[in-house]
């Protein structure tokens, strides 16, 4: 999910600053799969492209264009194997196809046939091509409603036209955002998925589902539990970041300590400041037990590295920011090798970043906010109309924050089933997801020491045991449905 | 459901010529509450008007239109009482709430209320207004998933701003296509509506799920049992037509011995027999067991009395259709105030009629066949290229026939729960209906003795017991999900 820092209104960037660290790692070019070696030979895919219908929901519109999706069909069964399909998210779809060594690892013993569909207006996967994002009237195409329906068709197709998987059941996987989709998937077409695994998805960060703080108390917790001193010195390091913002040389000062790449304006201030904030939300994000690269490369338990620059909160201004930057020094420059700091690097102008503030600005309202009591951000209320002011200005439209969960039921969705909600007890993005099981076959899953979607990760020696036992779980829910199915095969 | 006349071609009349008979019904000033004595004292409802968005599935229109909805709230239990919102389908719904007496009768004894909500395209809910119909971009946004859209966030609005109905169970009630859309509704929006009754609703009657042909052979069905060589002589019609429809003194023969108000032309008799072949599809529609007035003033059984003019097949061809005219003049001239009969009667060109077509245009791509041995008809194989080359020529664009059943999963619906579908053993849209209990929650209810969604109707002292037996069994099923909501209450 990306930010959009073009807007340095603090509500705007409390919104969607959490949101910005996923399609950060979504740049193809960060080559998350080569950070992975021994992986490349496993993950070895076809890419094929699907001819797609721009608008599934009217008929002026009769265009088509070209989705992308990826086949791995090393393992499959051909007599009827079921299919793990990733609902694509906001990013390249290559990307998360590459981040999702779960599937990969569960192919052979579910003799699974693997297939990621990429979320359209993402990747290569433009409906009006380069035009896509030029004109409002090439945007109307872009809803979480219509990529369901793009996998729904494709998924037809595919067992149209591939010998042998004619019945077999399909199973939707996501993480973030794509398992909003996968769960959203499963509850508006049962008859294509007999079943999901919706990772870390938020499906309840919406209207008033979930109180709008939780996000960034959860944040606050990692941090709690990772260092003593650590929240009190980040949440003292605003104070000393206003007290040191208004002169010319307070603002030299800054610049000179986080090794900026650009000298800070005191125009700037306010986005040095989200940047910070996005910075510890990553953080939370990728809390993962090993050294890992997901949205940078980061060290086994970053949060745990990050406090220990941060033991002493009662500093003077001075010092305590020189701290505050060997922390966020080890999120951008872990390897040793960036030159200087960049406070627009969390957000590019890179179409996924576009695609998701898009999005922020019409279906996905995500209610945020924080109280500097129960979190350790400043205090920054939620308001929706400066959140639709900003969308008006910048998309010339309006943002219907009561529509996803009208359509998609709210928490209303017990009659559904074969879902399984897992969430990482580090993920903020657990506080708007789904915890508690409710019913047989609506599953919480609980990873306490996971941060974001761990379990969709490659397996890794260093994996806690609770989420070992989770992606064990969730493999035993996916044999039910698949055997389910069996016993009640998928007509079409 | 409407035809379209303005299409000679036989496999497009045949595949929507049964259609055409409710849409008939549907104009407003055939007066059918008036032809209710008794009656109008009880549907006592207000007409009210719902600000409804024209996109619920894209955000650069956003324009808005008024919907019209009718609510009857006498015997309503203002303490969280239930509600029964009938899902109106292709007319004015001020005709479908007249014509659906059975919510009426089990109103008081559900303490509920009613809502009757208008389909986008028809009666008084134009989203352009008159300009609706002119263009293809104002037709773009007409179709099944904006129609369920519009019924949910009219539900929601109604739960948040009428006193006491907040948490108000709400049940769908259809018939028809306001059946298939009550079905729809509960199993894209179960967090909107707990349960459906869906009468007479051909869910099924869509791609190869249903055999073309088994429409017709219903019709002829019903022609089989309500009198001795009635089918024989209506088959044998077809070709005492085609014998005297070529010289200039067989169409005056035609003409005159059918009272025909224009002279027939040779370039009118395919449609000359379509308009019969849609009489008799009429017919058996609405074979009603006491006299009525849905789609024309009719005797009870009218079949049987039509069948009393047609017990001899052998006579000659101008004998036989003189005899024909007889049975004919039944359906069209009850009353006896008929000055002549017109072939165009069963189309008009009001809305009505060209919102249907243009739906079968679109996504409701009905499949029906003849081949004059299982059924009395000429024999006209379904043609979906024709069908799809007349709608490009008309709407210019192409139906799209494996969406309807991608998007409700066409016999793949086991997972959902709390829909009873209802049919007529005399209805020939039951061959495309659920006859048979899927599960314990989604319960087909048989009524031998029934035409077209005959349980709808109010009851009536002639009613079978099959159709007072399935009455009960409805409200034993709507009480059920009543109580069950009241375990698990509506959240939003």
């Amino acid at each position: 999910m990306a930010a959009e820092l073009k807007l340095p209104i603090a509500a705007v960037t409390m919104a969607t600053a959490a949101l910005a660290a996923l399609a950060l790692g979504s740049h193809p070019h960060h080559g998350t799969l080569r950070a992975q070696p021994g992986h490349t030979a496993r993950f070895d895919y076809k890419t094929r492209y699907f001819e797609q219908k721009v608008d599934h929901f009217g008929f002026a519109e009769d265009s088509t264009f070209k989705q992308r999706y990826l086949i791995g069909d090393r393992y499959w069964n051909q007599d009827g194997g079921p299919i793990l399909f990733y609902t694509g998210n906001e990013g390249d779809i290559t990307w998360f196809c590459n981040n999702t060594g779960f599937m990969w690892d569960v192919s052979k013993e579910l003799g699974a046939m693997l297939v990621f569909a990429e979320h359209r207006y993402y990747g290569e996967s433009m409906p009006f091509g380069k035009k896509s994002f030029s004109n409002p009237k090439y945007l109307n195409y872009f809803t979480s409603e219509q990529a369901l329906a793009d996998f729904a068709v494709l998924i037809r197709s595919l067992k149209q036209t591939i010998p042998g998987a004619q019945n077999s059941p399909v199973i939707a996987i996501g993480g973030s955002y794509g398992g909003m989709l996968a769960a959203w998937f499963r509850m508006k077409y049962p008859n294509i998925v007999v079943g999901a695994l919706a990772a870390s998805a938020p499906i309840w960060q919406f209207e008033d589902l979930t109180p709008c703080g939780v996000f960034y108390t959860i944040v606050t917790n990692d941090f709690l539990k990772s260092g003593k001193g650590c929240v009190e010195s980040i949440r003292n390091s605003w104070d000393a970041i206003n007290n040191l913002s208004s002169r010319a040389e307070d603002l030299t000062f800054l610049s000179r300590t986080f090794n900026l790449c650009s000298p800070l304006q005191a125009s700037d201030v306010a986005s040095f400041k989200s940047w910070l904030s996005e910075t510890w939300v990553s953080l939370a994000m990728v809390d993962y037990p090993y050294k890992a690269n997901f949205l940078q490369p980061l060290p086994a338990w970053p949060i745990e590295v990050v406090c220990t620059f941060l033991q002493d909160p009662s500093l003077s201004a001075e010092a305590l920011l020189k701290n505050i930057f060997q922390a966020v020094n080890i999120y951008y420059n872990y390897t040793g090798n960036a030159e200087c700091l960049n406070i627009s690097q969390t957000a590019t102008s890179n179409l996924d970043d576009q695609g998701w503030y898009y999005q922020t600005c019409t279906e996905m309202v995500m209610p945020s906010c924080t109280d500097g009591v129960n979190d350790m951000f400043e205090s920054v209320p939620w308001d929706f109309q400066v959140f639709s002011d900003n969308c008006k200005k910048d998309w010339g439209l309006r943002p219907r924050p009561d529509w996803i969960t009208t359509v998609y039921g709210g928490k209303n969705i017990s009659s559904h089933s074969n879902i399984v909600f897992s969430n990482g007890g580090l993920d903020p993005w657990a506080g708007g997801g789904v915890t508690k099981s409710i019913s047989d076959t609506l599953i919480a899953i609980s990873i306490p020491e996971g941060a974001h979607h761990l379990d969709l990760r490659s397996s890794n020696a260093k994996d806690p045991s609770s989420v070992r036992k989770a992606r064990a779980l969730e493999v035993k829910y996916i044999k039910k449905w698949i055997e389910e199915a069996k016993i009640e095969p998928v007509i079409r």
